[in-house]
């Protein structure tokens, strides 16, 4: 069977038996697969879920289990800390974040649904404590709800957007929420009757005419045949573990070596664009180094390596660090006063390149000539005492001075350092899910979603925490309520 | 004829007559195009040639006529200037300057071949005066052949490859060398044979099974099927005319405002990869505001609005473009004193936005807080007498001080200046033209080259003058060559 690829669909009429027959087949069973099968099935249809690992998870389960949610005054968690969101101000931060990437339409439906999404999350049974963890957090390591997950109250987040926390993480104890999230998306899936295959890895979509009507699977090392009279589904994730997608799409990400991904070797992407569908912004990728722990270096100022700033430092740390990647060299610094300082993290692979009683002796460790890096620090600390950040627009209570000797300069190198990284081009959907060709057609029977498309987490700049998870589950939601109507 | 679509292929067994027939149709007659249609009909074929315009042209006439050109020795004119250029260092600046997009199997090819195809471009009938005109042009206003055209002799560029000036410019008094150029090579596709047929528009390919057989060309508003037993060549050019593509494929471009093209529309990609084409690095381009005319703005000083340098300003003035709208904000400021300040060129819409007796009168002029851009300068006149650029590497004789006043910050608007750009990404193929698919198989039949490829300027950080007609005329050539042996 030679002509079985993921480039090009194959021809219905060539299918000698159909293995498995379904109304909607799901690829992957990460969040999105798991929201767009339990929809589906809610929908009536019936579902076949067919996942290449040996059980569900995908990128999702690696995940905090955040996911972004606001706006029409607010969730409980939300106004329980004070915090009247509206749906303007989360559409404004959402298209601010997706940048010139922006997927308005997109960001304006999950503005005003994102309330009912949090509501029918709760109903799935996941589980929300309901109580605001102030500060900076990269995920709560108790078991808190609200977090700031982004940049609402940086500049220029915070002049375009009245700001508010949006990050909601399940009520699990430490890191990793996504693991249970996955689990009991995974519970409800199982409750509607969907049908779960795991070990078998989408090689093919099948077509008929114009409609994709079917995938191939490949289970046990033999090649097997599933019509799906409504749709196909694809969830399967970025390609960020794809070498070769990533040097022809996106190689900037070469400039750093921590992929995050379970099996994101972006074949649905692959799927999708043979079967004529459209793939945007391929080159956009989310990258964060935890330069955030422990909290107190929230309070620090990068450099590069010609001893400029470069940010707001008081942004989401992804942002942070994704125009720290862009700076000219290989490394940048964070520089930290004695009472801010503590050991940083081992897994950040962030080491202390230079300290001294003075900005001026760090800067000759760090070899940098004299005027550059002592400069920036007296310019910064001599505004920031008087609570403001002329050049990048810093506020307080981060924005404060660090001039309590002896001084810290933390070196986070891009190739030795942990900056993790996962791919946000894909597949170009409607709001539906459905998935278009390159004149924004829909190609009939194929629908995406999570981070095999490219969604509210458009573009690495203003990436914020739980945007990816609010695409997957939502969007994923609608890809199978969509498909479900179809056929 | 509603099935006529960019976005895929015409069914052979459709087509119910052949309005034309030939060996090889070439779509588009830009440099590309010609040096196509010449190659193949060198090779014995027959060669239609398709234009959408009423004549030959396409952005490379609106370009220089300027070809990248070294290694092996060096060309005469690099010879007689006493440059002794080396394959080894024009392939490994080539590299550089595609820097994480680099298709280092062209820049191989290319480097070895590049004194066979001056000589080639000799033989076509492109003069060429020989000598070499010192100094930063963007291009010679006399008939000079060789400049300095890229950022060769700039830092990094000179620490990875020995640097040597490779622009070679067809002997033109004046700017527009390009129309010259194309006009020769249509003249040599003419005496050649080559059927030439304007005011066509190519509207979809045709396929027979896995082959590319010929294409539909709308001509005097009727479709008209073009068969081409050996294949079809794509020389339609990039996609800097087409807002649609721009937004899906190219957002950065939207902080601009000029683009540089003819009826560069994107649609010989489109049907590149409608046929199964991978497009790739579609989020690169070229950009360029002219702020080294007048010559002694060369040696002026960029800041951004911190009042923060941001490269070494004796690269390529298209590298400082392109990292310039990288910046904050949307404008950077060129510093000149009084001995390098003249009028800025009128098309440049390069306006002053603050004087003043000191450094520190236009920093406040600009509304910069004191000790920013004051600062800058100060660190740099004071390592500039020293000789040396300690944050970027800026070197001599472009490296000098600006401490004679009064002094000048010119005003680049990203928006309102003039900053020209044009696309560079496009279809993948091989060092023979071939178009390749996601699989990097060539989809067989089907051929492009030029501005509608990724080819040597695949990275807008490393442009450099004469990079796209290199890489239109050689790569045009060899696609043509490869085509008439094709079938």
């Amino acid at each position: 069977m030679t002509d079985i690829s993921l480039h090009r669909p194959f021809p219905a009429d060539r299918v000698a038996q159909w293995d498995f027959e379904t109304d909607v087949a799901v690829i992957g069973f990460g969040a999105a697969g798991a929201c767009a099968a339990i929809e589906a099935a809610q929908g009536g249809a019936q579902v076949m879920m067919f996942e290449r690992g040996s059980g569900s998870g995908g990128a999702s389960a690696l995940s905090g289990g955040e996911i972004y949610i606001g706006g029409g005054g607010g969730t409980d968690a939300q106004r329980a800390a004070g915090f009247e969101d509206s749906t303007e101000d989360m559409a404004a931060y959402l298209k601010e974040a997706g940048g010139p990437c922006a997927d308005e339409a997109k960001c304006d439906v999950y503005a005003r649904e994102s309330l009912n999404h949090y509501a029918w999350l709760k109903a799935q049974g996941v589980p929300y404590r309901g109580n605001f963890l102030p500060g900076k957090h990269i995920e709560p390591i108790d078991d808190s709800t609200l977090i700031w997950s982004g940049s609402e109250a940086a500049y220029p987040f915070c002049e375009i957007a009245r700001p508010a926390p949006r990050g909601h993480v399940i009520q699990h104890i430490g890191w990793g929420g996504g693991r249970p999230l996955v689990d009991l998306l995974e519970a409800r899936a199982r409750d509607l009757g969907v049908q779960i295959v795991s070990d078998a890895r989408a090689v093919a979509l099948v077509r008929d005419g114009d409609r994709i009507i079917g995938a191939v699977l490949r289970i046990d090392n033999a090649d097997h045949f599933v019509r799906a009279v409504k749709g196909v589904i694809l969830c399967t994730g970025g390609f960020v573990m794809n070498e070769a997608m990533r040097r022809r799409y996106c190689p900037d990400t070469f400039r750093i070596n921590s992929p995050i991904g379970d099996q994101d070797d972006g074949s649905g992407i692959e799927l999708g664009m043979g079967a004529g569908g459209d793939a945007i912004h391929m080159e956009q990728f989310f990258t964060t180094c935890p330069w955030t722990m422990p909290q107190s270096h929230a309070f620090g100022v990068f450099v590069n390596q010609s001893g400029q700033r470069f940010i707001n430092e008081d942004c989401y740390h992804g942002r942070v660090s994704r125009h720290a990647i862009d700076q000219l060299g290989d490394r940048v610094y964070l520089l930290l006063d004695n009472a801010h300082f503590s050991q940083p993290l081992d897994m950040a692979g962030i080491g202390v390149a230079g300290t001294g009683d003075s900005w001026t002796e760090v800067e000759q460790e760090l070899g940098m000539p004299m005027g550059t890096l002592s400069n920036t620090m007296a310019f910064y600390n001599a505004h920031a005492h008087e609570g403001c950040d002329p050049l990048f627009g810093k506020r307080p209570p981060i924005l404060t001075p660090l001039d309590q000797g002896p001084f810290i300069a933390l070196e986070l190198h891009f190739q030795n350092s942990y900056f993790s990284f996962f791919t946000l081009g894909g597949l170009r959907t409607s709001i539906d899910g459905e998935v278009l060709d390159r004149a924004g057609v829909p190609v009939p029977g194929l629908f995406a979603a999570g981070r095999c498309t490219s969604g509210l987490p458009a573009w690495g700049h203003g990436y914020s925490s739980g945007l990816s998870l609010a695409d997957c589950t939502f969007f994923g939601r609608r890809a199978g309520r969509r498909a479900a109507l179809a056929g």
